[in-house]
């Protein structure tokens, strides 16, 4: 039976005395551990970005004041900081948004919590109210079509799997529905959407996050309603066929403002033209702190400079912290950031990318194009036992939206993968607070980065 | 280079589509995944456990509703309920402890989180008032000696490392100040001890557990203090050189209490003499509501009935849901168990405790005798690949204070082993409730102790 040979044979190996780690390595990566979680700047960092600042929406006072905060931190953990000029849409929420469900017995108004979508259209004062049509995916609309979907309010009510383990990939395969849901539905005559918002919880917390309108059709205004409201709603629309009011006063101020990137780098002493990124991005919603989303992300990459300082460690390749703009919002630092490089014909040999919040570190996920991906992937995983005494793991999967558009200088693209249980309790919601992260936690992570950017940077990388 | 060589077997043997798992057992795991996520009671158990029923210290009122409420939700999901006597100490803490710096410029009077140890005696109303002598370890109140510490109140102030990745290693070299230091304390004329609580956050939040005297030396107060408290009880005694002022109204009611373990099992089909225990302890301390210590190992276990009845799987082996009386104070529910084990002659082909939290689960530890280890974990860990996609990795080490004592029986004993990081944030304190507990990070523990249980039901280990 080959399996239970390999089997085994894998258990010999790894029970094996000579699978050792290269000592020194393995203290350098002790000490960072150390440095981190003795001394370690992220968690107060975190406090103040989510709390003194706050929610840090693209385009926003908040957004530019985290400019001016992390740069000025940045700066004596750093050779030099720069401003990356990038566009980014400015979108305000306005007055608090008004849902309420109608056409009950008895007039009865039942309102429900809601946030509207980020970049949707307003209702204004006067509101909308139609019919609601619950439905489950954008094929459910197509299928409806014109005939039952004009003139309505579309309510898609899809929950995210709860029997994912990996709630990510939960959140990925119910996230259409709010992305694209508004732009399919206008197709077909509607005149608003209710999009369940995307947890696993059952709660009456609303979830924003971006919606994407289609060039040529009509934009219409679009909410997320708590997961309580959802069901409620959907009971009450078997029971009466019910009617839905929504009024938002959202609008786009400015589709192309100028706002930054935060760069802060240590020059590399023996190959500063190999540049490792380690980033999160700075912008966030408005609702909440953006404290796992992504202040988390950004106060990792910044405790990896200030670790590597610490330490007195002078890395041989460019090591390079970037705040990303607006990738809650159309990824404008994240692409103005490749553009750049692009042009400079920079070679990143690697990027490490975390935007999954600020629980414990699981894994590092590894990308690359094709022909780069095993070659970069071999030799990294030869260092595994040097992070399993930390409790990572590696495995192929995603890097991270601001990250990917690195992909065709061929390096390879990394995202931290946290424990994901907890994530989307508090993904964007006025819960994401720096009280729902974890100060040690938090400071594995880092730890876990700055580790593996030592690692990269001291063994390098072979073509 | 032996050790790349190694690595890279190992790499193109995980990378291998050979790498393959029994499909009907994946399938089967899959399943009991789905039931607990979609239908598991655990959570709402553990909800009525710990807030309705509350803190369930051994011997106490809330101790015995504790024993009737899981021995009527065991029944429906179990072939038979038993309640099985034991003996446990019935400890009380009596009024709230008062906890005074005293000796202070202009009589300043600064009061002080405590709790009093469990076990520990009361000093009554008079209370007791001494100079402290801050020490780091039992070694250094021996160096002390009797010229320094008689007559004295000793305060132990040695932290938890926060550098150790598992907190529970942390907590099990700082310990031994909790259990052993009034015991040590008294031994060289001290009237009193105060411990810095065993947490790895520095908070206002008093952390309980046992003490144990020693038999002919004097029994004399301990109180754990905050490590806010301890922080500056430290800072004033450098400064001033203070006393302390110590009132508790803790007393041993009856120190041989009657008691019971609930025992729910399942008969086995085909093999019914191989028992496989699951288990958590049912006692906690008084002070909140023992949710995650060890509320969430009961519930675990149960759940683990519940789901093997509710996907209609009927075990070969007798499985057995053991809730374990008196874990915290003296292992009364433990060691009364194996005892009427080895009595019956019993084999316990293996047994799983969760005492460790209910957290995202991360490993399975395994432990036995050593004829019985190796060949037991080489037949397990080929079922890892069928455990790996949900996040579970196996290593060798301690099982469950309940269960140790099985051990001579040569089966195998397991500890779940959850994700550690925020455990010590919680444990033996008033903030241990239910508010703590992540609904999905608890129910995938139950899933994978029943997928453990599933397997070594199914496969069977040989001798």
């Amino acid at each position: 039976m080959k399996t239970t040979l390999l089997n085994t044979l894998l258990y010999l190996i790894i029970a094996s005395p000579i699978w050792t780690q290269n000592d020194a390595e393995a203290a350098m990566i002790r000490s960072i551990y150390d440095e981190v979680l003795l001394n370690g700047s992220c968690y107060d960092w975190l406090s103040e970005l989510s709390t003194d600042i706050g929610g840090r929406l693209a385009g926003s006072p908040e957004a530019e004041e985290a400019v001016r905060y992390t740069a000025q931190k940045l700066k004596p953990i750093s050779d030099n900081v720069t401003l990356q000029e990038c566009k980014v849409p400015y979108w305000v929420r306005g007055a608090k948004e008004k849902v309420y469900i109608k056409g009950m017995p008895e007039d009865a108004l039942i309102a429900l919590n809601a946030l509207a979508l980020g970049n949707s259209v307003g209702t204004g004062a006067a509101g909308i109210e139609a019919p609601v049509i619950e439905v489950h995916s954008l094929d459910e609309v197509k299928e409806l079509g014109k005939e039952v979907i004009d003139g309505k309010i579309v309510f898609f009510n899809r929950p995210m799997d709860p029997t994912l383990i990996n709630t990510f990939r939960a959140y990925g395969r119910a996230g259409d529905q709010r992305v694209n849901g508004p732009a399919v539905a206008a197709e077909f005559g509607a005149i608003g959407v209710a999009v369940r918002s995307l947890t696993t919880l059952t709660d009456d917390v609303p979830h924003t996050g971006v919606t994407r309108y289609k060039e040529g059709v009509q934009k219409i205004p679009a909410v997320a309603l708590s997961t309580k409201a959802s069901d409620q709603l959907s009971d009450l629309i078997k029971r009466y066929g019910v009617s839905l009011y929504i009024e938002t006063h959202s609008q786009m101020v400015d589709p192309a403002k100028l706002s930054h990137n935060v760069i802060a780098e240590i020059k590399g002493s023996e190959y500063p033209d190999e540049i490792i990124v380690i980033g999160g991005h700075l912008d966030s919603w408005d609702v909440g702190g953006g404290a796992h989303d992504d202040g988390a992300g950004c106060v990792h990459a910044m405790e990896v400079l200030r670790t590597l300082k610490a330490i007195n460690y002078q890395p041989k390749r460019t090591i390079r912290c970037v705040l990303f703009m607006n990738e809650e919002n159309g990824l404008g630092g994240g692409l103005a950031y490749a553009e750049e490089s692009n042009k400079k014909n920079e070679f990143h040999i690697a990027a490490i990318e975390s935007d999954a919040g600020g629980f414990t570190p699981r894994q590092f996920s590894f990308d690359a194009t094709d022909e780069v991906f095993s070659n970069y992937f071999r030799q990294i995983y030869e260092w595994l036992p040097l992070l399993e005494p930390y409790g990572i793991t590696f495995t192929k999967g995603g890097s991270g939206a601001d990250i990917n558009p690195l992909k065709s200088q061929n390096g390879i693209l990394i995202g931290l993968r946290p424990d994901s249980q907890r994530y989307f309790d508090y993904h964007h919601t006025a819960n994401d607070i720096i009280d729902a992260v974890n100060e040690r936690e938090l400071k594995l992570g880092a730890a876990a980065m700055t580790s593996l950017v030592y690692l990269i940077d001291n063994k390098g990388l072979s073509k």
